[in-house]
Protein backbone atom coordinates (compact mmCIF):
# COMPACT_ATOMS: atom_id res chain seq x y z
CA UNK A 1 0.00 0.00 0.00
CA UNK A 2 1.44 3.46 -1.08
CA UNK A 3 1.08 6.04 1.58
CA UNK A 4 -0.93 9.09 0.36
CA UNK A 5 0.17 12.94 0.37
CA UNK A 6 -1.52 16.06 -0.06
CA UNK A 7 -0.67 18.86 -2.86
CA UNK A 8 -1.06 22.15 -3.04
CA UNK A 9 -0.62 24.78 -5.77
CA UNK A 10 -2.11 28.02 -7.10
CA UNK A 11 -2.82 28.12 -10.85
CA UNK A 12 -3.33 31.73 -12.38
CA UNK A 13 -4.99 32.64 -15.86
CA UNK A 14 -4.78 35.92 -17.56
CA UNK A 15 -8.69 36.55 -19.26
CA UNK A 16 -9.03 39.03 -21.93
CA UNK A 17 -13.10 39.89 -20.58
CA UNK A 18 -16.09 37.70 -21.32
CA UNK A 19 -15.31 34.04 -22.59
CA UNK A 20 -14.22 30.37 -21.95
CA UNK A 21 -10.46 29.76 -21.23
CA UNK A 22 -9.30 25.83 -21.51
CA UNK A 23 -7.33 25.23 -18.54
CA UNK A 24 -6.91 21.26 -18.98
CA UNK A 25 -3.24 21.67 -19.92
CA UNK A 26 -2.45 23.61 -17.41
CA UNK A 27 -4.14 21.44 -14.61
CA UNK A 28 -2.20 18.53 -16.63
CA UNK A 29 1.17 19.98 -16.44
CA UNK A 30 0.61 20.73 -12.54
CA UNK A 31 -0.11 16.92 -11.98
CA UNK A 32 2.79 15.49 -14.22
CA UNK A 33 4.96 18.21 -12.16
CA UNK A 34 3.91 17.27 -8.44
CA UNK A 35 4.32 13.59 -9.73
CA UNK A 36 0.77 12.53 -9.50
CA UNK A 37 -0.32 9.37 -9.55
CA UNK A 38 -3.36 8.64 -8.23
CA UNK A 39 -6.08 10.33 -6.58
CA UNK A 40 -8.46 13.18 -6.57
CA UNK A 41 -7.38 16.81 -8.05
CA UNK A 42 -9.83 20.02 -7.03
CA UNK A 43 -10.41 23.19 -8.32
CA UNK A 44 -11.40 25.99 -6.44
CA UNK A 45 -11.84 29.65 -8.45
CA UNK A 46 -11.04 32.29 -5.82
CA UNK A 47 -13.77 34.68 -7.23
CA UNK A 48 -17.27 35.55 -7.58
CA UNK A 49 -17.48 36.84 -11.18
CA UNK A 50 -15.73 33.88 -12.73
CA UNK A 51 -16.56 30.45 -12.46
CA UNK A 52 -15.33 26.63 -13.58
CA UNK A 53 -17.20 24.00 -15.90
CA UNK A 54 -15.81 20.92 -18.05
CA UNK A 55 -17.81 21.17 -21.29
CA UNK A 56 -17.02 20.33 -24.64
CA UNK A 57 -14.01 21.29 -26.30
CA UNK A 58 -14.36 20.04 -29.51
CA UNK A 59 -16.91 22.59 -31.58
CA UNK A 60 -15.80 26.91 -30.83
CA UNK A 61 -19.76 26.89 -31.36
CA UNK A 62 -20.87 25.68 -28.03
CA UNK A 63 -18.84 27.79 -26.09
CA UNK A 64 -20.24 30.39 -27.90
CA UNK A 65 -24.25 28.95 -27.37
CA UNK A 66 -23.30 28.34 -24.02
CA UNK A 67 -22.47 32.26 -23.38
CA UNK A 68 -25.49 33.21 -24.92
CA UNK A 69 -27.30 30.64 -22.54
CA UNK A 70 -25.72 31.87 -19.68
CA UNK A 71 -26.23 35.62 -21.32
CA UNK A 72 -30.05 34.70 -21.46
CA UNK A 73 -30.23 33.31 -18.00
CA UNK A 74 -28.86 36.40 -16.24
CA UNK A 75 -29.45 39.63 -18.77
CA UNK A 76 -27.59 43.00 -18.13
CA UNK A 77 -31.35 44.26 -18.58
CA UNK A 78 -32.54 43.52 -15.51
CA UNK A 79 -33.43 45.67 -12.92
CA UNK A 80 -30.61 44.71 -10.00
CA UNK A 81 -30.41 46.10 -6.69
CA UNK A 82 -26.32 46.02 -7.25
CA UNK A 83 -25.55 48.05 -9.81
CA UNK A 84 -21.81 49.93 -8.35
CA UNK A 85 -20.05 47.57 -10.59
CA UNK A 86 -21.42 47.79 -13.57
CA UNK A 87 -23.93 46.55 -15.53
CA UNK A 88 -22.07 43.24 -16.40
CA UNK A 89 -21.15 42.54 -12.54
CA UNK A 90 -24.63 41.44 -11.06
CA UNK A 91 -25.33 39.04 -14.20
CA UNK A 92 -21.98 37.50 -13.75
CA UNK A 93 -22.53 36.73 -9.88
CA UNK A 94 -25.30 34.82 -11.41
CA UNK A 95 -23.49 32.72 -13.65
CA UNK A 96 -20.95 32.02 -11.48
CA UNK A 97 -24.01 30.65 -8.55
CA UNK A 98 -25.42 28.42 -12.01
CA UNK A 99 -22.30 27.16 -13.05
CA UNK A 100 -19.66 25.93 -10.56
CA UNK A 101 -16.95 27.28 -8.32
CA UNK A 102 -15.32 24.17 -7.19
CA UNK A 103 -14.95 20.53 -9.54
CA UNK A 104 -13.52 17.28 -8.27
CA UNK A 105 -11.55 15.41 -10.56
CA UNK A 106 -10.45 11.57 -10.05
CA UNK A 107 -7.16 10.90 -11.14
CA UNK A 108 -5.70 7.95 -12.74
CA UNK A 109 -2.44 7.03 -13.41
CA UNK A 110 -1.18 10.68 -13.50
CA UNK A 111 -3.91 11.51 -16.19
CA UNK A 112 -7.74 13.67 -15.06
CA UNK A 113 -10.00 10.70 -16.11
CA UNK A 114 -12.28 12.96 -17.93
CA UNK A 115 -13.88 11.91 -21.29
CA UNK A 116 -12.86 12.47 -25.02
CA UNK A 117 -14.56 15.43 -25.25
CA UNK A 118 -14.55 17.23 -22.20
CA UNK A 119 -12.38 20.03 -21.01
CA UNK A 120 -11.81 22.48 -17.78
CA UNK A 121 -12.81 25.73 -18.32
CA UNK A 122 -12.47 28.87 -16.45
CA UNK A 123 -15.65 30.97 -17.63
CA UNK A 124 -14.76 34.76 -17.14
CA UNK A 125 -18.51 36.45 -16.88
CA UNK A 126 -16.89 40.31 -16.78
CA UNK A 127 -16.34 42.61 -19.68
CA UNK A 128 -13.01 43.67 -19.00
CA UNK A 129 -9.62 41.77 -18.66
CA UNK A 130 -9.00 39.90 -15.38
CA UNK A 131 -6.26 38.10 -13.65
CA UNK A 132 -7.69 34.67 -12.06
CA UNK A 133 -6.42 32.68 -9.61
CA UNK A 134 -7.47 29.12 -8.65
CA UNK A 135 -6.43 26.73 -5.64
CA UNK A 136 -5.73 23.50 -6.70
CA UNK A 137 -5.25 20.39 -4.03
CA UNK A 138 -4.45 16.88 -5.03
CA UNK A 139 -5.08 14.44 -2.62
CA UNK A 140 -3.32 10.58 -3.41
CA UNK A 141 -0.28 8.65 -4.68
CA UNK A 142 2.94 10.21 -6.11
CA UNK A 143 5.32 8.90 -8.39
CA UNK A 144 8.87 8.29 -6.34
CA UNK A 145 11.61 10.23 -8.50
CA UNK B 1 -4.31 6.46 13.57
CA UNK B 2 -5.59 4.15 10.57
CA UNK B 3 -3.88 5.10 7.17
CA UNK B 4 -6.12 6.12 3.98
CA UNK B 5 -5.89 4.51 0.83
CA UNK B 6 -7.26 5.84 -2.51
CA UNK B 7 -9.45 3.62 -4.68
CA UNK B 8 -10.59 3.99 -8.27
CA UNK B 9 -13.30 2.67 -10.39
CA UNK B 10 -15.50 3.30 -13.23
CA UNK B 11 -19.43 2.70 -13.42
CA UNK B 12 -21.23 2.45 -16.76
CA UNK B 13 -25.22 3.10 -16.74
CA UNK B 14 -27.28 2.60 -20.01
CA UNK B 15 -29.40 5.13 -20.44
CA UNK B 16 -32.62 5.54 -22.23
CA UNK B 17 -33.10 8.74 -23.04
CA UNK B 18 -34.25 11.94 -21.90
CA UNK B 19 -34.45 11.54 -17.50
CA UNK B 20 -33.06 10.47 -14.08
CA UNK B 21 -31.47 7.45 -13.58
CA UNK B 22 -30.50 6.86 -9.84
CA UNK B 23 -26.93 5.67 -9.00
CA UNK B 24 -27.20 5.54 -5.57
CA UNK B 25 -27.43 1.82 -5.13
CA UNK B 26 -24.58 1.38 -7.36
CA UNK B 27 -22.40 3.72 -5.47
CA UNK B 28 -23.31 1.79 -2.35
CA UNK B 29 -22.49 -1.22 -3.47
CA UNK B 30 -18.82 0.00 -4.53
CA UNK B 31 -18.59 1.06 -1.67
CA UNK B 32 -19.52 -2.01 0.38
CA UNK B 33 -17.11 -4.27 -2.20
CA UNK B 34 -14.30 -2.05 -1.36
CA UNK B 35 -14.33 -1.99 2.48
CA UNK B 36 -14.52 2.01 2.29
CA UNK B 37 -15.54 3.19 6.03
CA UNK B 38 -14.27 6.49 6.57
CA UNK B 39 -13.65 9.59 3.43
CA UNK B 40 -14.64 11.38 0.58
CA UNK B 41 -16.53 9.22 -2.34
CA UNK B 42 -16.27 11.92 -5.46
CA UNK B 43 -18.01 11.34 -8.97
CA UNK B 44 -17.31 12.48 -12.49
CA UNK B 45 -19.15 12.16 -15.57
CA UNK B 46 -17.23 11.76 -18.08
CA UNK B 47 -19.79 13.05 -21.11
CA UNK B 48 -20.67 16.99 -21.75
CA UNK B 49 -24.51 15.96 -22.51
CA UNK B 50 -25.32 14.23 -19.58
CA UNK B 51 -24.71 15.10 -15.87
CA UNK B 52 -25.19 14.86 -12.29
CA UNK B 53 -27.59 16.20 -9.39
CA UNK B 54 -28.28 14.65 -6.20
CA UNK B 55 -32.38 14.85 -5.42
CA UNK B 56 -35.42 13.94 -4.17
CA UNK B 57 -36.04 10.05 -4.42
CA UNK B 58 -39.48 9.85 -3.30
CA UNK B 59 -41.80 11.44 -5.72
CA UNK B 60 -41.05 10.81 -8.96
CA UNK B 61 -42.99 13.73 -10.52
CA UNK B 62 -40.36 15.76 -8.88
CA UNK B 63 -37.99 14.81 -11.40
CA UNK B 64 -40.84 15.21 -13.95
CA UNK B 65 -40.86 18.78 -13.11
CA UNK B 66 -37.06 19.13 -12.71
CA UNK B 67 -37.06 17.87 -16.46
CA UNK B 68 -39.35 20.28 -17.54
CA UNK B 69 -37.60 23.02 -15.93
CA UNK B 70 -34.49 22.34 -17.67
CA UNK B 71 -36.40 21.88 -20.73
CA UNK B 72 -37.84 25.71 -20.45
CA UNK B 73 -34.31 27.06 -19.07
CA UNK B 74 -32.63 25.47 -22.60
CA UNK B 75 -35.04 25.06 -25.14
CA UNK B 76 -34.57 22.51 -28.45
CA UNK B 77 -36.78 25.77 -29.92
CA UNK B 78 -33.61 28.57 -29.64
CA UNK B 79 -31.30 29.51 -32.68
CA UNK B 80 -28.33 27.84 -31.69
CA UNK B 81 -25.14 28.37 -33.74
CA UNK B 82 -23.86 24.31 -32.78
CA UNK B 83 -26.79 22.53 -34.52
CA UNK B 84 -24.48 19.43 -36.10
CA UNK B 85 -25.24 16.77 -33.88
CA UNK B 86 -28.98 17.02 -33.65
CA UNK B 87 -31.72 19.69 -31.91
CA UNK B 88 -31.50 17.78 -28.83
CA UNK B 89 -27.71 18.38 -28.43
CA UNK B 90 -26.51 22.12 -27.82
CA UNK B 91 -29.33 22.13 -25.08
CA UNK B 92 -27.79 19.36 -23.32
CA UNK B 93 -24.51 20.76 -23.18
CA UNK B 94 -26.57 23.90 -21.44
CA UNK B 95 -28.61 21.71 -19.21
CA UNK B 96 -24.96 19.72 -18.19
CA UNK B 97 -23.40 23.08 -17.53
CA UNK B 98 -26.37 24.26 -15.16
CA UNK B 99 -26.45 20.96 -13.27
CA UNK B 100 -23.32 19.28 -11.83
CA UNK B 101 -20.11 17.31 -13.58
CA UNK B 102 -18.83 16.20 -10.34
CA UNK B 103 -20.06 15.42 -6.27
CA UNK B 104 -18.15 14.93 -3.19
CA UNK B 105 -19.92 13.06 -0.66
CA UNK B 106 -18.32 12.12 2.65
CA UNK B 107 -18.59 8.65 3.69
CA UNK B 108 -19.03 7.62 7.12
CA UNK B 109 -19.06 4.00 8.68
CA UNK B 110 -19.33 3.00 5.02
CA UNK B 111 -22.61 4.96 4.52
CA UNK B 112 -22.78 7.83 2.03
CA UNK B 113 -23.66 10.94 4.29
CA UNK B 114 -27.11 11.48 1.60
CA UNK B 115 -30.06 12.65 4.06
CA UNK B 116 -33.25 10.98 4.31
CA UNK B 117 -34.97 11.85 0.66
CA UNK B 118 -31.75 12.24 -1.02
CA UNK B 119 -30.89 10.00 -4.43
CA UNK B 120 -27.86 10.28 -6.51
CA UNK B 121 -28.82 10.47 -10.33
CA UNK B 122 -27.22 11.02 -13.91
CA UNK B 123 -29.43 12.78 -15.64
CA UNK B 124 -29.44 11.86 -19.44
CA UNK B 125 -30.01 14.92 -21.65
CA UNK B 126 -29.73 13.08 -24.77
CA UNK B 127 -33.24 11.93 -26.92
CA UNK B 128 -31.43 8.62 -27.61
CA UNK B 129 -30.06 6.09 -25.56
CA UNK B 130 -26.59 6.21 -24.40
CA UNK B 131 -23.70 4.41 -22.38
CA UNK B 132 -22.27 6.54 -20.31
CA UNK B 133 -19.25 6.33 -17.75
CA UNK B 134 -18.47 7.72 -14.38
CA UNK B 135 -15.00 7.87 -12.62
CA UNK B 136 -15.24 7.01 -9.24
CA UNK B 137 -12.73 7.93 -6.33
CA UNK B 138 -12.57 7.08 -2.46
CA UNK B 139 -9.71 8.47 -0.31
CA UNK B 140 -10.22 7.50 3.49
CA UNK B 141 -10.25 4.38 5.75
CA UNK B 142 -10.80 1.05 4.80
CA UNK B 143 -11.87 -2.05 7.04
CA UNK B 144 -9.40 -4.34 6.94
CA UNK B 145 -10.03 -7.77 5.82
CA UNK C 1 6.27 13.99 4.90
CA UNK C 2 3.27 14.34 7.12
CA UNK C 3 0.75 11.55 7.38
CA UNK C 4 -2.88 11.97 6.42
CA UNK C 5 -6.10 11.52 8.48
CA UNK C 6 -9.86 12.08 7.33
CA UNK C 7 -11.73 13.54 10.10
CA UNK C 8 -15.84 13.62 9.62
CA UNK C 9 -18.27 16.48 11.39
CA UNK C 10 -22.39 17.24 11.30
CA UNK C 11 -23.24 21.07 11.12
CA UNK C 12 -26.89 22.25 12.31
CA UNK C 13 -28.12 25.33 10.77
CA UNK C 14 -31.56 27.05 11.69
CA UNK C 15 -33.00 28.45 8.90
CA UNK C 16 -35.94 31.57 9.09
CA UNK C 17 -37.58 30.67 5.76
CA UNK C 18 -36.04 31.60 2.47
CA UNK C 19 -32.37 33.66 2.33
CA UNK C 20 -28.65 33.41 2.34
CA UNK C 21 -27.03 32.11 5.98
CA UNK C 22 -23.45 32.48 6.08
CA UNK C 23 -21.38 29.42 7.31
CA UNK C 24 -17.83 30.27 6.17
CA UNK C 25 -16.82 31.08 9.96
CA UNK C 26 -18.90 27.92 11.05
CA UNK C 27 -16.46 26.17 8.74
CA UNK C 28 -12.98 27.72 9.93
CA UNK C 29 -13.99 27.16 13.25
CA UNK C 30 -14.31 23.32 12.64
CA UNK C 31 -10.90 23.18 10.30
CA UNK C 32 -9.60 25.28 13.86
CA UNK C 33 -10.81 23.19 16.77
CA UNK C 34 -9.77 20.17 14.36
CA UNK C 35 -6.30 20.90 13.89
CA UNK C 36 -6.54 20.81 9.78
CA UNK C 37 -2.96 22.34 8.31
CA UNK C 38 -3.29 20.97 4.67
CA UNK C 39 -5.62 19.34 2.47
CA UNK C 40 -9.35 19.27 0.77
CA UNK C 41 -12.72 20.20 2.68
CA UNK C 42 -16.22 19.00 1.21
CA UNK C 43 -19.23 20.47 2.75
CA UNK C 44 -22.63 18.31 1.70
CA UNK C 45 -26.00 19.84 2.28
CA UNK C 46 -28.51 17.21 3.09
CA UNK C 47 -31.45 18.22 1.98
CA UNK C 48 -33.16 18.54 -1.45
CA UNK C 49 -34.85 21.76 -1.27
CA UNK C 50 -31.97 23.70 0.53
CA UNK C 51 -28.05 23.88 -1.39
CA UNK C 52 -24.87 25.73 -0.66
CA UNK C 53 -22.93 28.24 -3.11
CA UNK C 54 -19.82 30.55 -2.70
CA UNK C 55 -20.77 34.24 -3.32
CA UNK C 56 -19.50 37.81 -2.37
CA UNK C 57 -19.81 38.79 1.03
CA UNK C 58 -19.45 42.36 0.92
CA UNK C 59 -22.81 43.83 -0.80
CA UNK C 60 -26.31 42.67 0.86
CA UNK C 61 -27.97 43.43 -2.00
CA UNK C 62 -26.03 40.92 -4.58
CA UNK C 63 -28.03 37.57 -2.71
CA UNK C 64 -30.79 39.70 -2.85
CA UNK C 65 -30.53 39.67 -6.52
CA UNK C 66 -28.97 36.11 -6.62
CA UNK C 67 -32.34 35.56 -4.68
CA UNK C 68 -34.94 37.18 -7.40
CA UNK C 69 -32.78 35.55 -9.97
CA UNK C 70 -33.62 32.41 -8.80
CA UNK C 71 -37.22 33.01 -8.10
CA UNK C 72 -37.05 34.00 -11.75
CA UNK C 73 -35.87 30.87 -13.13
CA UNK C 74 -37.82 28.66 -10.86
CA UNK C 75 -41.03 30.54 -10.22
CA UNK C 76 -43.66 29.27 -8.30
CA UNK C 77 -46.17 30.22 -10.94
CA UNK C 78 -45.45 27.45 -12.86
CA UNK C 79 -47.75 24.17 -13.49
CA UNK C 80 -45.85 21.77 -11.10
CA UNK C 81 -46.91 18.02 -11.24
CA UNK C 82 -45.39 17.94 -7.28
CA UNK C 83 -47.69 19.96 -5.74
CA UNK C 84 -48.27 17.83 -2.22
CA UNK C 85 -45.82 19.82 -0.40
CA UNK C 86 -46.84 23.39 -1.08
CA UNK C 87 -46.20 25.79 -4.00
CA UNK C 88 -42.57 27.02 -2.80
CA UNK C 89 -41.08 22.99 -2.23
CA UNK C 90 -40.89 22.48 -6.48
CA UNK C 91 -39.23 25.58 -6.61
CA UNK C 92 -36.89 24.69 -4.09
CA UNK C 93 -35.86 21.52 -5.80
CA UNK C 94 -35.22 23.39 -8.85
CA UNK C 95 -32.93 26.10 -7.45
CA UNK C 96 -31.35 23.38 -5.27
CA UNK C 97 -30.63 21.58 -8.70
CA UNK C 98 -29.14 24.84 -10.42
CA UNK C 99 -26.73 25.68 -7.81
CA UNK C 100 -24.97 23.23 -5.52
CA UNK C 101 -25.52 20.72 -2.99
CA UNK C 102 -21.32 20.00 -2.64
CA UNK C 103 -18.35 21.90 -2.40
CA UNK C 104 -14.64 21.17 -2.57
CA UNK C 105 -12.19 23.81 -1.18
CA UNK C 106 -8.07 23.23 -0.70
CA UNK C 107 -7.10 24.23 2.84
CA UNK C 108 -3.64 25.88 3.30
CA UNK C 109 -2.00 26.59 6.32
CA UNK C 110 -5.53 25.69 8.51
CA UNK C 111 -6.93 28.05 6.16
CA UNK C 112 -9.90 27.52 3.19
CA UNK C 113 -7.97 29.48 0.23
CA UNK C 114 -11.44 31.29 -0.33
CA UNK C 115 -10.58 34.50 -2.05
CA UNK C 116 -11.28 38.12 -0.55
CA UNK C 117 -15.02 38.41 -1.29
CA UNK C 118 -15.53 34.99 -1.37
CA UNK C 119 -18.39 33.38 1.43
CA UNK C 120 -19.76 29.83 1.67
CA UNK C 121 -23.13 29.99 2.12
CA UNK C 122 -26.50 27.68 2.75
CA UNK C 123 -29.31 28.70 0.51
CA UNK C 124 -32.71 28.34 2.21
CA UNK C 125 -35.30 27.89 -0.39
CA UNK C 126 -38.37 26.82 1.73
CA UNK C 127 -40.79 29.63 2.63
CA UNK C 128 -40.52 28.16 6.51
CA UNK C 129 -37.71 27.89 8.68
CA UNK C 130 -35.87 24.74 8.84
CA UNK C 131 -33.12 22.95 10.50
CA UNK C 132 -30.74 21.89 8.11
CA UNK C 133 -27.89 19.69 8.51
CA UNK C 134 -24.87 19.57 6.73
CA UNK C 135 -21.55 16.72 6.28
CA UNK C 136 -18.70 17.98 6.37
CA UNK C 137 -15.18 16.05 5.29
CA UNK C 138 -11.83 16.86 5.98
CA UNK C 139 -8.65 15.06 4.37
CA UNK C 140 -5.11 15.99 4.88
CA UNK C 141 -2.64 16.99 7.55
CA UNK C 142 -3.41 17.82 10.95
CA UNK C 143 -1.15 19.88 13.52
CA UNK C 144 -0.25 17.59 16.25
CA UNK C 145 -1.07 18.76 19.90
Amino acid sequence: MTELVQLSHSLAVATQGKGFIEITGALASWLEESGAANGLLTVLVRHTSASLTIQENADPNVRRDLSDALEALAPESAAYAHQEEGPDDMPSHIKAMLTSVSLGIPVVDGKMTLGTWQGVYLIEHRASPHLRTMALSFIGEVVRR
